[in-house]
């Protein structure tokens, strides 16, 4: 076979597998979103098959073999090129199919399930008890699972280069212990201001007006619904089944206005990312986000440094009070930008303010390293908890269902990777809003008049574009012409909470 | 192996097989329902290679060696128990597949993609010479396709067979022969009669109400929506991704009431069937309708002896005066059953009502039989057709739009087989509802009354809960005692369109 041949035999090999993880993705959206409650054991059953099959296909020995033969032509190719970049993608996820055998992946699988549906009976039940020979498992299994990549210097190592290719353990942590060291001394001083009134938004929102508002700020955002739609499920999130079909979910609450506002412009920032990738890579494995840290810098980007800044309140804030004129029409701008800026010391990651919310996600990555490397037993996790949040936080969960039980991501997923995404994310969203302010030095009165067109661009041009053509780290250099940097996002709270808080 | 666990690796394959079906299913309902524009393409790619999937596992030879060493094991079952009946239709399934070559089923489906795609301009544009070649080339596939089956008497057999197993080309068209014996005159006679005022149906009809009232009337027949849903979507259809997980869908069109009312009733039906099937039988591919005939007989049950019975407007139609004041409030009663079982000569197979509809379907069939043995050309179809329409229904198309290319049938499918369901499930409608009479002395106070449990339960006991296990000829013949009849469907014509015309 010549070089033609082999590489479009590896596309359509690379297409199948992609579309195998597209229609698992369709059949979870319908499960979160319309399934009636009937469908569940056999869309389980349903779901793991076509989970099975893209294993297969991932695990096939001609699939190592066409990667092989295409080795020398991929190493000859300049490094931006789309076939050079979708070489290295598969040689990646092609070895890393090949180190944990399948035996163990069903092992793991079917404990992850039952441990699933012990957690959901434990969270409500503050029965951390019932969850704890589950937990113990789940870490001896995930130290297993890190035991196959032997070249790993930490066994958090390969679940943190799953989601967040490029990093590892050590430089995450030091990336957070700097971030940490910053952040509790803010939170401690605006903590000690007057905490802000959020009491216009704890009022009863007509759950319509709700839906339109914030499609209505999704679509100024540039979310094209020619290519997505929103629906409602239990929890926000984001799915892709092509480049033509990006969908996002809320949840609709009639007293808790915030929640379905904040989560579409969430997920729009998600969606704008897969929609913005580049046509050519449709149908490619590069059509996604270059890793789970890089994806949520721009949930956070629209959602936050666009979304919750007096800019975009300056000129959204009259709608939302034309929508809500006997909840909203008589406060003023800054009673609400102050409100959706309250930054308070919390128990619950999901529903923490800006500031905080590292705070949660490092003492999660914290306690994790802890029990891959056995310095912490499952069963002093509870305490340890308590601890780092009281240290932390300057708060104590009255119970383990406000605790240590209350994500789900340890008791469904190995304990490893699944945290550091989403405060890497708040980084790299400073950093490249950094940037791309300084490209765009009209940024900050185009948000003002409701004009996003422009950041919607230099997002695509610089990152969206990209898909994972390059790592998340060459994605962040590319854009911003720097590595990864604290201090930007320290800056930017630092600026925006100092101001509202006055210290 | 013992047979016991050779039973195990069958159920397993046929589930796989049967999974792969439901997830296709689920990508082709959200695609009716669902889906933005933008998805269309890479869901007909993701969709192609599910349904690849699906035939590389029954084309599996390891399946054919499992089958072949259990057929002295499912010989030696009783007729009717489960294992038996999985092993015969598994059998079947597996033997249709062997004989015709994946690259003949790929060409066939490549040229249908094309030839709908034709049709979908043709259609709008009268267009009868841009789908020429296209049907020229179906007719010739279809014979080639039933070449594969030497043993068949005639081109149509493999057909049919695959849709209403049991029956074959003789059999079906002496059957429609004697109902359009008796359908032509009743015809005549009852449009010779001043024709019904159905003005009443032809108003402005709030959208929201047609839904729910709707759905109100699927309820009291027994739809169970903890296993099923209903959504909107351009043609209303049912699927099924388990027993679990029945869905239907209908269209909503304010200015006419009915379309909506009765396509529901009749998508009704056809989950009643599938929600009804035993629930051992789940994920075996003995969950399902019998055949097309015997699925249609269900929906048509529901929709037309049920729905469109003068029992049943006594009770509901006081519920739909309430759901439509303006509309229908001082519309009586008679004035409304009289307009919903208006009999007139059409142009519109899927306009027609109970009484010329299966004309509609006999013309259709003959024409294909016609085809198929060469005794008719594809350049003059349309002439045929309009002949037939003139002799049969007395009506003549001004356009191609409204004769020939009117239904997709042939032109995304083979010709052949699939019309003859629609009859064939009028048929049996009736005399399946004689049955259920005969059982139920209290049937007509029942549904005089709303009652419809104990005819669903009948239903269930004696057609539904089988699900495949027996051809619908037996399945037929256990439910009623008799083999498949014209008498009951003319005699049920004559007597109620008798009274309604006083004829």
């Amino acid at each position: 076979m010549d070089i033609q041949s082999q590489i479009a035999d590896l596309k359509t090999r690379l297409t199948e597998i992609e579309d195998l993880r597209s229609a698992s993705a369709v059949l979870s959206w319908d499960r979160a979103t319309y399934m009636p409650p009937g469908g569940a054991a056999a869309r389980g059953r349903q779901s793991a098959l076509l989970a099975r099959l893209r294993q297969e296909k991932l695990n096939d020995p001609a699939l190592g073999r066409l990667l092989d033969a295409l080795q020398p032509h991929g190493e000859s190719l300049p490094y931006d090129s789309a076939a050079a970049a979708m070489l290295r993608l598969a040689r990646r996820e092609y070895d890393r199919a090949q180190r944990v055998p399948p035996a163990f992946v069903a092992q793991l699988h079917q404990h992850l399930g039952e441990s699933f549906a012990a957690w959901r009976q434990a969270r409500p039940e503050n029965n951390f008890a019932l969850v704890r020979p589950y937990l113990e498992k789940t870490v001896e299994l995930s130290r297993q699972y890190a035991a196959f990549f032997p070249e790993a210097t930490h066994p958090a190592d390969p679940f943190i280069e799953q989601f967040d290719y490029g990093l590892n353990t050590a430089t995450v942590r030091a990336v957070f212990a700097e971030l940490r060291q910053q952040l509790v001394p803010l939170v401690q001083a605006l903590t000690a201001q007057p905490p802000a009134d959020d009491s216009c938004l704890l009022q009863t929102f007509p759950m319509d007006q709700q839906w339109s508002i914030g499609l209505e700020a999704s679509q100024l955002f540039g979310y094209d619904m020619n290519r997505g739609r929103q629906d409602q499920a239990p929890h926000p999130f984001m799915t892709s089944f092509s480049i033509g079909d990006v969908r996002i979910t809320t949840r609709l609450r009639a007293d808790v206005f915030s929640d379905a506002f904040y989560s579409t412009l969430h997920e729009t920032g998600h969606a704008l990312y897969e929609q913005g990738v580049a046509p050519e890579l449709e149908g490619t494995p590069l059509a996604g986000g270059a890793s789970a840290g890089m994806h949520e810098s721009q949930s956070r980007l629209w959602e936050n440094l666009v979304g919750r800044s007096r800019a975009f309140c300056e000129f959204f804030y009259p709608r939302l009070q034309h929508a809500f004129p006997a909840q909203l029409g008589t406060v003023p701008l800054d009673t609400f930008y102050r409100a959706i800026n309250k930054v308070q010391r919390s128990l619950i990651r999901t529903d923490a303010d800006e500031v905080t919310y590292n705070l949660h996600v490092i003492v999660r990555f914290d306690l994790e390293l802890a029990l891959l490397e056995g310095q912490l037993a499952v069963r002093d996790l509870p305490e340890a908890w308590r601890a780092r949040y009281q240290s932390d936080l300057g708060v104590r969960a009255p119970s383990d269902s406000d605790g240590v039980l209350q994500d789900m991501h340890w008791f469904y997923s190995p304990v490893g990777g699944r945290f550091q995404g989403y405060t890497l994310g708040n980084m790299m969203s400073a950093q490249i809003f950094d940037a791309a302010s300084r490209a765009l030095p009209s940024l900050p009165a185009d948000i003002q008049r409701g004009q996003f067109t422009g950041l919607r661009q230099w997002l695509t041009e610089n990152v969206y574009r990209h898909g994972k053509k390059f790592t998340a780290a060459e994605t962040l250099h590319r854009a911003t012409g720097q590595p990864l940097q604290v201090a930007p996002y320290i800056r930017y709270l630092r600026q925006k909470y100092g101001e509202l808080y006055a210290v």
